[in-house]
């Protein structure tokens, strides 16, 4: 496995890959790799015969007061994780590489980011989306392969995929989750211990959502409240948002009578978190 | 050559002729053809093996209050331009194909769009941008052509191109002009025999811009007053904007100390015309 850090050398071992015929499977991730981004490179090694992974903390994705900085990079250990699960090359660009000058264009997503995460981190999905595009365009992927946990950024890949005819799928991966129901993250290892003890409170939320949902309580308002009722245990706890959403507009819903998302984010300490969960769909995609 | 309707039946022209390991070459066009469509055609005949044309009025690129819906619509004589200058393939979509949703996602260009036209049509360049980007991802062309006549999509579509990583080549051709001057335009059929004649005096601005500028006055507000002063001379024209730009940033500049754009609209009863010309370079692009 190869780890190049140019647009040049991606590009070529690209056209090589092409030139033996090999179908491309991409799988953008931000390092700190963990079992969820190993389950994503697996898949792309089930559905691809060639398996790129791009590591990179993209700034354009965080707003000033977040945290791109202490985001944890560690690409020699990431290097293990991506042999192992089978992937052909990594692509880990510099800065320099993928923000050679000032950014001027950018791809902008409306509606659907003005709703959850979009709502707390302005500009956030801007950037996804702008970096997610830089990467189409350098790799030219035949499928790329996200997580269902960052749901929110699935909606939004899926309509800019749609709407600007890139030439590629999206494949969506269920959530992987701690023992405990925990969803991994890489952000999990910013939790002390007494934080994490209470960080599992999110997806006990969502499953109590769920069980209250499958008895017939399809009121938003009530399937909310007993979310919260469950997140009020960990005092250190702070909700941001406890929505329950169209699945597809990500519009707010007062019933649940569609397809639709029940999703969070919860502050606890400095760490933001977020879960979610399909309620009237048999996905398996939060696996909850 | 064919003409299609589809995006399955373009790709799949386009995958036959990758077959052949043809390079392709793309002319996105509004139809309405005239010369200076048919050179972009046969400059992308000279560099590409097989050479596609798109023919769509774009509604997202219009103002409300512009003219979409009387702007020249010719497929039949349209076609027969492409096929005498060696196109392969007409990709001429309905809207139905290329907005089948309301479109959600757009490519955005800061800073590099509010000047000159883009300070009169807003929205208009946010259209052109993501047309462009969703024909590039449709068809996936080498190389795409474009006219120097509209400078500032050039620039725009370029920095496009360079910002999103877009795996192509922009290739810039001249401007086409009648033999009195005027630069050919789809929208030149709008104007009365008086209009017309009076539409010539564009040209002639630019060329005395040229002309004072090559006579050492670098000062902007002489050189633009040069070009008023000639535009003066047609009592129906209504000049929107008589500007000199740095040629990069589009930015407004005080002296001509480095290449620069200067670039009008001009509306000419209900026809707005626009027109440029390089000062501080010899590539020839403007023809005057």
């Amino acid at each position: 496995m190869k780890i190049v850090k140019t647009i040049e050398e991606i590009r070529q071992e690209i056209r090589q890959a092409r030139q033996h015929s090999h179908s491309i499977g991409f799988v953008p991730t931000m390092g700190a790799l963990h079992a969820g981004h190993r389950s994503l490179i697996e898949a792309a090694r089930k559905q691809c015969s060639f398996v790129a992974v791009s590591i990179y903390v993209n700034p354009t994705q965080f707003g000033p007061a977040e945290d791109f900085s202490r985001y944890p990079r560690n690409v020699t250990a990431d290097a293990i994780v991506c042999e192992k699960a089978g992937a052909d090359v990594i692509f880990a660009p510099d800065d320099s590489v993928l923000y050679p000058t000032e950014q001027r264009v950018w791809v902008v997503v409306e509606k659907l980011t003005d709703n959850l995460c979009g709502r707390f981190r302005p500009g956030h999905f801007r950037g996804v989306a702008t970096v997610c595009v830089k990467f189409f365009n350098i790799i030219g992927p035949d499928q790329a392969f996200f997580g269902q946990k960052d749901a929110q950024q699935v909606v939004v890949i899926r309509r800019m995929v749609t709407d600007l005819n890139l030439p590629l799928q999206i494949v969506t991966c269920p959530t992987l989750r701690e023992p405990d129901g925990l969803a991994m993250s890489s952000r999990n290892q910013y939790l002390s211990p007494e934080q994490r003890k209470q960080a599992v409170l999110l997806s006990a939320a969502l499953r109590e959502c769920k069980r209250v949902f499958s008895q017939g309580q399809h009121n938003v308002s009530a399937l909310i409240a007993a979310m919260r009722m469950i997140l009020s245990q960990g005092p250190i706890l702070h909700p941001e948002y406890v929505q329950i959403v169209d699945m597809d507009s990500l519009e707010d819903i007062d019933t649940v009578d569609r397809p639709a998302l029940a999703a969070m984010a919860v502050r606890c300490g400095q760490t933001r978190l977020i879960d979610n969960c399909l309620l009237g769909l048999q996905n398996g995609l939060d696996s909850l």
